[in-house]
């Protein structure tokens, strides 16, 4: 039996083909760090020159890239191999993790014992890597230290984005004027030193999600002092969907700008789909262990056992994924607090939980054995986002005594996670009115002692089912700009279905567009060099410029298509929007000639006075 | 020849079906008022009851309706005759204005005429009406003299949405549980009375645009203190579209909420088309008349005169518009000051009275002439919509001196539209950082004495043409929650095309999503009372009450019926996200049956304890 399912490999093909097209009027650079083997990814947008006696050079816009060696041409992609392992050398290096014989997992060595899966499996397996005994491998154990590691080095190139290099280069001195921001207690420094990330990570404010299984990954950062990331899910359910649609959505993820990724399985085979995710990831993978632990019971919540879930996270963690959700603060003593909402608990985590203290009459055995999951996380860097379990599901839930007594448990738990050297994160709501956002951020930097918060929206209208990627946008973009380091995106197809490749692609530039409003609105160093270069472009009618340097240039381009198809119109002073003689910004720009035509004027009025006041003569005697 | 266009007859046909097809389980219904022709449309979605033992009623719940006679199955609709005339008696009765033998303007005498234009013609055009010499008829004359005009009841009835009524209902009580707002200066009572319409109207901070031409009109209010409202932009331009796909986005635009419409057509016709939609039109309509007085000077900005412009003005009364845009506020020694912007001028208005006032080296003759302008209007109650001709284009020129010194010139050219008992709200940007959107509330209630503010967006980030619903509902939520009235809607094609049908319902469906998330921030009364709903029919899983209560119901089913389409799946306890095993509301609901079971228990327990403590006999000796 071959180790290829058979039927990923005419599909795969066609994926690679979409998905590995670099960007229109783009390309590929790597910006070298201190080491040889340190070279971080970026794309880079190539401009036309403006018009004109002479031609105005337009430099190039660099942009933080999240597709890693997908959208390289040079790079040979094989997704039945897995990506090339960049940060093996580096883990390698710091000789605190040894490769084991096999994995500690029971499960794992089950799954890879059993012939009916062979055709599902991923052929290049790895056996794990796991700290030596008694040594912790996490970049917040490194960070406390005083190390900045190649990960802190890589984040801190990639978070600048060539900054410091572009002011000095006359070109983009138009380009990098930017309004100052209002950060609330943000401290962004004009410039991402790594010193400043080893810092950040240092003081728990910011986490580097990087699993030493997932060498695969390019390092990034969450913290409210760096860019706002944006999370994607994907996964397959018992309903729908195979192990190929959810790599293809995995690369599609990248493509469009996803951060991290979390992979929500909860069908059959979770354990062999992961393993394709992880190695085909150039981005940090998180998942919500006690799904599949659920499944492993058939799904009765008060079946689950601690050891099943402790087997459940080893086997995640060798796998590589880089962050748990654990609901660990749904408590016994906060279900009470739901029954009178309008909408319960909708977390599905806090949901399994919540019915488990129930069934037993016993205290959440994530938060009794809270201290096991630390160890366990410690020996492999896998990062923990404390979920959110007690959620609101609805306008009316927003900010209640649940949600708030969960969160005040996070804070608790972080504390743990950091006496162990756990990296943390807080999630954070769900369903929350406008006005009701920001004391959400507040209550949860101060309860959690600044730990970074990453929140599902916030939904800010509960009445527009379809439309939920732009409810949850407008929520989005105002709690990144008030301090969450990480928003989780949300689909058009939120409550109503699975999302496909195009509802993906949807929410990702969705929330890619509030994670940018938030990045302005902080005053974050150089974020608005995009914005002022495609504005310019926009301006002075270089259609494919602006196209390419959009979010979705193949969108853009499509909807200019639609009323002007002609190649001509691409570089025509108008759109069909006003119309070749009523276009305002054409006029704008004869209003500049004519008020520089009255200035030459009446410069040259005064000379002629001034000659004339002279004596009028051409040749004057000196 | 034919008065009726012979190409709109088929297709008006195609559109009439679909758009005068009612909103699945909802019905028309109308509320009386204080006279027997004065009834106020709205809709009523229909719930299905919950399931349970007895099941529990839900009850139907209202809705503001802008869709007119058009979902009314009562009501023939005839595109060639109009809409009926529902205000036609109010306005006769005040026996101020009067009917004209002829009309006033010089340019709509000389279309009349011409027999070219017969087929495109409206067939059934009522000769205009104007107030008696003397005479001022707008609403704020009638509010500041005390009266309270059948209008201004009608607009209470309409924003209070029974919620009188429904108060005392006790189906309706936990549905109308709602957060208290924070609406910063915004002063909402908990009842709209038709008194409290007067007074916000007489104090200028609401307007009620309601030409009495326009007697097809359904009178709504524009205010801080009242629901936000949203405006669509249609119109043709020299690049595409006819008449006939004109009115077809009219009707559609009505269909999915908006509540007013400007017909900023700039092509061929535009006299005709504007006719049609008038007459067509439930909701008001505004105009900027500058763009067609331009299209009678060949598109030659330095070529307007006073008297093209005022004929123009007399023209669009005379056919009924409510509401224009002028752009007053663009003085001579403003211009330069957009020399060093990054995007110039980029209002179409705002850059013809630019390059006018700098080809004459004059004052902008709006300004000079703005006395007569308001003269003008107050004869047939046009409001004026003071043009931001100076907006931003980018977010590098937000916020700018050049911007704000035309705000503060509007705000003079208020007091002066008032002295003449002219409605008037201020046109806004555009695009700003999330960031700097309060400053430019704040500036305007003060400049411009609290007049309504109507802003365009705003867009809060440059780099997502293509998404530009998105980009600028963010700012539209935000600005309206901080006491902006009335958000102009972005549709997806903004900045590269005109929309088409489909993006009209885009962005419509986006800023009312924008304009439900600011009523819920401020604290609208009642305004959490849909989303209530809907939550609660998510949560007992009625998917069709679901549905029916989201404001887009069939893209809501259409997602839904993508994964799991059988009728069946429309009861089921769960949808494709999670799957039949893992649904976390059924999960919950079990924890809430389990958790009654346990208190039922424990009740039994304590008196099975407390008939032992008593001897334990059955029958008790008294």
């Amino acid at each position: 039996m071959s180790a290829i399912p058979e039927d990923l490999l005419p599909d795969a093909q066609r994926l690679l083909e979409a998905a590995c097209r670099p960007f229109p009027g783009s390309r590929k650079i790597y910006v070298q760090g201190s080491r040889p083997d340190l070279r971080v990814g970026m794309r880079e947008i190539l401009q036309s020159p403006t018009p004109g006696e002479p031609p105005e050079d337009n430099p190039p816009i660099p942009v933080y890239d999240t597709s890693g060696p997908y959208t390289d041409p040079a790079v040979d992609i094989d997704l039945e191999r897995g990506l090339a392992p960049l940060r093996e050398a580096w883990i390698e290096e710091r000789g605190d993790s040894e490769r084991l014989a096999d994995f500690s997992s029971e499960y794992t060595r089950r799954r890879k014992r059993d012939p009916e899966l062979a055709h599902l499996r991923f052929a290049h397996i790895r056996t794990p890597r796991r700290a030596k005994p008694g040594r912790r491998v996490t970049q917040l154990h490194y960070a406390r230290r005083g190390i900045i590691t190649p990960e802190m080095e890589y984040v801190a190139i990639r978070e600048n984005c060539l900054l410091q290099a572009l002011r000095e280069d006359p070109r983009y001195q138009k380009l990098l004027r930017q309004h100052p921001g209002q950060p609330f207690g943000a401290m962004i420094p004009d410039e991402i030193t790594p010193e400043f990330v080893r810092q950040e990570v240092a003081a728990g404010r910011a986490i580097i999600p990087a699993n030493i299984n997932h060498p695969e990954l390019e390092p990034m950062i969450i913290g409210r002092n760096f860019r706002v990331k944006v999370n994607t899910n994907i996964g397959n359910s018992a309903v729908t969907s195979s192990i190929e649609e959810e790599v293809e959505k995995l690369v599609w993820s990248c493509r469009w700008g996803g951060d991290t990724l979390m992979d929500l399985s909860t069908g059959r085979h979770i354990h062999e789909t992961r393993e394709w995710i992880v190695r085909n990831s150039p981005v940090p993978i998180g998942t919500v262990p006690i799904y599949q632990a659920l499944e492993k019971v058939n799904g009765k919540p008060e079946a689950l056992t601690w050891e099943i879930f402790r087997d459940t996270l080893i086997e995640q963690a060798e796998q590589g994924v880089d962050y748990f959700t654990i609901h660990a603060g749904v408590l016994l003593r906060y279900v009470p607090l739901t029954a009178e909402r309008l909408t319960g608990i909708v977390s599905r985590g806090g949901s399994i939980m919540a019915k488990w203290c129930l069934a037993h009459h016993r205290e959440n055995f994530l938060y009794t054995h809270f201290e096991e999951i630390c160890e366990i996380l410690a020996a492999y860097d896998v990062s923990i986002s404390l979920g959110d379990g007690l959620r609101p599901g609805s306008i009316q839930d927003a900010n209640d005594r649940a949600q708030f007594a969960e969160l005040e448990t996070l804070g608790e738990l972080t504390k743990i996670a950091w006496e162990h050297d756990v990296q943390v994160m807080i999630e954070g709501p769900g369903h929350v009115p406008l006005h009701w956002v920001k004391e959400n951020v507040d209550k949860e930097l101060a309860d959690c002692f600044e730990a970074p918060f990453y929140t599902l929206g916030p939904i800010t209208t509960d009445i527009a089912p379809g439309y939920d990627h732009i409810t949850s946008a407008i929520g989005a973009a105002n709690i990144g700009w008030y301090g969450t380091a990480m928003l989780c995106y949300v689909t058009p197809k939120e409550h109503l279905g699975l999302p496909d490749k195009e509802d993906v692609r949807r929410g990702i530039v969705a929330y890619k567009i509030a994670a940018q409003a938030a990045d302005l609105a902080k005053g974050f160093p150089g974020a608005q060099l995009r914005d002022n270069a495609l504005s310019k472009a926009r301006f002075e009618f270089r259609w494919e410029d602006q196209f390419n340097l959009s979010l979705d240039p193949e969108r853009a381009r499509e909807y200019h298509d639609q009323t002007l198809p002609k190649e001509s119109h691409k570089v025509a002073h108008f759109c069909s929007m006003c119309g070749p003689k009523f276009c305002s910004m054409k006029i704008t720009q004869e209003v500049r000639d004519y008020a520089a035509a009255q200035e030459l004027e009446a410069e040259m009025r005064r000379k002629s006075e001034e000659f004339l006041a002279q004596g009028g003569e051409i040749y004057r005697p000196r």
